[in-house]
C-alpha cells in the first residue's frame, strides 16, 4: 500500500505532513509513503525523510495557495504537488491521495484526471459525526453546493457503501436533513429529494431534523453541500467556545476546569477534523482524501490511516460497482 | 402592556403557559396577560387564575395540533387560540402575541390577519445565539426555506433593527452565513445575496463560515430559512449529546459532572429555547413571539418578556418605518 501525501497543503506544512507520515509510517509497517514537496520547504527534514523506511520524496515545481480558483489551478498549475500527487494516483503508481490544501483544487484535478465515475455527475465530501454508538457519516460537507435531487440520492447510496465498507455497519439507517419529520417538509430540494430515496437502495428512515444528528438515529446523513458545510463547521465553532468558555471559567478551578475538558473531548473527538483524519472525496474514480487546512501532524496521521481503510475495504470499487462502471 | 397568551401551544401546555404567565406578571407590574385556551384544559388552575392581577382568561373553542397544514388550518382554525389570540393584536386589544404551538399555524394567521409589512415579501425567524460578549441575532430560522436573495437583503435590515432596538447594539455588524469568505464564494442564493447586501442600508462585513457563528465577529447573521433551521437544531442537538456525555461520565465523578454541566449551561444559556424565550416572527404587522414545543414555565416567562422588549421598543413600527409603509 503506497500513498501520495501533498507536503505542502496544510497551514504548518510541510511540518505537519511529514511528521504525520513519519507516525503512520511507524503504525504500519505495510505502508510506504510519497511526499510531494518544494525542495526548499522540505530541506529542513531531509535526515528525518532520507533515514525513514518506506518513505519516498518527490520534487515538485509549484503550490497551490489556499485561494487560488480552481478554473486556473487547472491551467497553471500543473507542476504543483496536488497536480502531480493526483497524476500518480491515476497511473496506479500509489493507491490514494491525501491533501490538506486547497479543497477545490483537490476536487478540481481529481475530476479532471482520475474522473467521475459513471452515473455520479458530482463528487460529494463525505465526513465521519460523533454519535452514541460510533459514527455517522455525513455527505455532502461542501463539494457541491447546488445539487440536483438525484445526486442526493447517489449520495445515499455511496454513504451506504462507506458505512458497509468501512465502519462494518450491516444495512445502514439513511436520513434527509430537513426542516421537519413528515414527507412534504421542506424546500423544493429535500422535498424531490424524498421522493428519490424512498426508491433507492439504501434503507431510508426519513427526514432527521438538525437536533437529531448527534442521536445515533441513523448512520447516514444526507444534505446538501452547502447545508453540509455549515453544520460541520458551526459544530467545530460551537466545540471551541465552550472549550474557551470552560478555559475562562476553569481559571479559578484549575483542575477540575482539565475534567470538564478531558469529558468533552472525549465527546467531540469523533466531531474533531483532528480525529477522523479529513473527508473523503466520493464519486470520483480513486481514494482521495481532503484533510482540513489547520491539520496538525496527529491528523495528517488519521488522515493516512483513513485512507488506508478506503483502499483496503474497495471502497472506490464497490461504487464503481453500485453505479454499473 | 397586554400580551395574548396561547394557553394550548407547549407539549405542556397549559401548565408551562399559565406558571410562565403568574411568573411574568410576579416580575412585571405594568404587564397584563390574556390567556387565550379550553376551559376544560384550564379548570385545574382555575383558582391561580382568578386570584392572579392583571390576568384575564378568553375562552377558545378549538386547538391547533402540531402536524395540521397551514393551509388547512386557516379554514377549519378559526376559533383555535392561536386564530382569536392574534385576532386580538389586529383589533388592538393586546400588543403582541405569544404561542409555543404549531409554527406554522402562528405563521400563517399571522399572515393572514395582520399582514405583511409592506416591501417584506415574505416574514422572517429571528433567533438570538451566545457570543463573547452578548448575543448574535440570526435570521432566518425557519420561516422561509426558499427565499429570493432579496428576502436575505431584508433580513439583515430587520436583523439591523432588532439589533439596535433590542440589544441596543448601535450600527451592527451584519455577515452571511457561506461556505467560504471570499465575495463569489457559495450557492446560487447566496452569490446574488452577497451583492445585494453590500447595497443594504446596513453594516455589511462580508460571508461568514459556520465556524465563526460564536465567535462575536458579527451581531446580525443572515441565512436562509432552511440552514437558519438546520443551523438551530444542529446547536441544541449537539449541547443535549454533550450535557448527556457529562452526565454518563460524571456517574463516576458525581460532583465533578455536577461542576462540568453548570461551566456547559453558562454556555449554552444564551442558544438555550429556554432563556431566549423564543423566535421573533419579523416582517408582519405585529409583534408575535414563536417559542419551543418543549418550552417550560421558564421559557414561557423568557417569552413574555422578550414580547415586551419587542412591543416597548417599537421594534414594528421601526421595521415599518424602514420599508416606508
Amino acid at each position: 500500500m503506497k500513498i501520495a501525501l501533498d507536503a505542502m497543503g496544510s497551514d504548518a506544512a510541510p511540518s505537519s505532513e511529514v511528521e504525520g507520515a513519519l507516525g503512520a509510517l511507524a503504525e504500519d509497517t505495510d505502508l510506504g509513503v510519497v511526499l510531494l514537496g518544494l525542495r526548499e520547504a522540505l530541506e529542513p527534514f531531509q535526515k528525518a525523510i532520507e533515514k525513514a523506511r518506506n518513505l519516498e520524496f518527490v520534487e515538485v515545481e509549484q503550490v497551490v495557495d489556499t485561494h487560488e480558483a480552481p478554473s486556473e489551478i487547472l491551467k497553471t498549475k500543473t507542476s504543483s504537488s496536488i497536480a502531480r500527487g493526483i497524476n500518480l494516483l491515476k497511473r496506479g503508481e500509489v493507491d490514494a491521495f491525501v491533501s490538506a490544501g486547497n479543497t477545490g483544487a483537490v476536487m478540481a484535478f481529481s475530476l479532471f484526471t482520475l474522473g467521475r465515475i459513471k452515473g455520479i455527475k458530482r463528487p460529494a465530501l463525505g465526513a465521519s459525526f460523533p454519535a452514541p454508538s460510533g459514527h455517522t457519516f455525513v455527505l455532502d460537507v461542501g463539494a457541491n453546493v447546488d445539487p440536483k435531487p438525484v445526486q442526493l440520492r447517489n449520495y445515499a447510496v455511496m454513504g451506504r457503501i462507506v458505512m458497509e465498507k468501512i465502519f462494518h455497519v450491516p444495512e445502514p439507517r439513511v436520513g434527509l436533513i430537513n426542516v421537519g419529520h413528515e414527507r412534504g417538509k421542506g424546500n423544493q430540494l429535500t422535498q424531490e429529494a424524498y421522493e428519490l430515496l424512498q426508491q433507492a437502495p439504501v434503507r431510508f428512515i426519513g427526514n432527521l431534523e438538525g437536533s437529531e444528528v448527534f442521536c445515533g438515529k441513523v448512520d447516514v446523513i444526507v444534505t446538501d453541500g452547502f447545508t453540509g458545510n455549515v453544520m460541520l463547521k458551526v459544530c467545530e465553532g460551537m466545540g471551541e467556545a465552550v472549550l474557551s468558555t470552560l478555559h475562562t471559567t476553569g481559571k479559578k478551578y484549575r483542575w477540575r476546569s482539565w475534567f470538564s475538558k478531558k469529558v468533552f473531548r472525549d465527546f467531540i473527538g469523533g466531531l474533531n477534523y483532528e480525529e477522523s483524519g479529513g473527508a473523503i472525496l466520493l464519486g470520483v474514480r480513486g481514494p482521495v482524501i481532503i484533510s482540513h487546512g489547520r491539520s496538525s501532524s496527529h491528523a495528517i496521521q488519521n488522515a493516512l490511516r483513513l485512507a488506508c481503510f478506503v483502499v483496503r475495504e474497495g471502497v472506490v470499487d464497490a461504487i464503481k460497482e453500485e453505479f454499473g462502471s
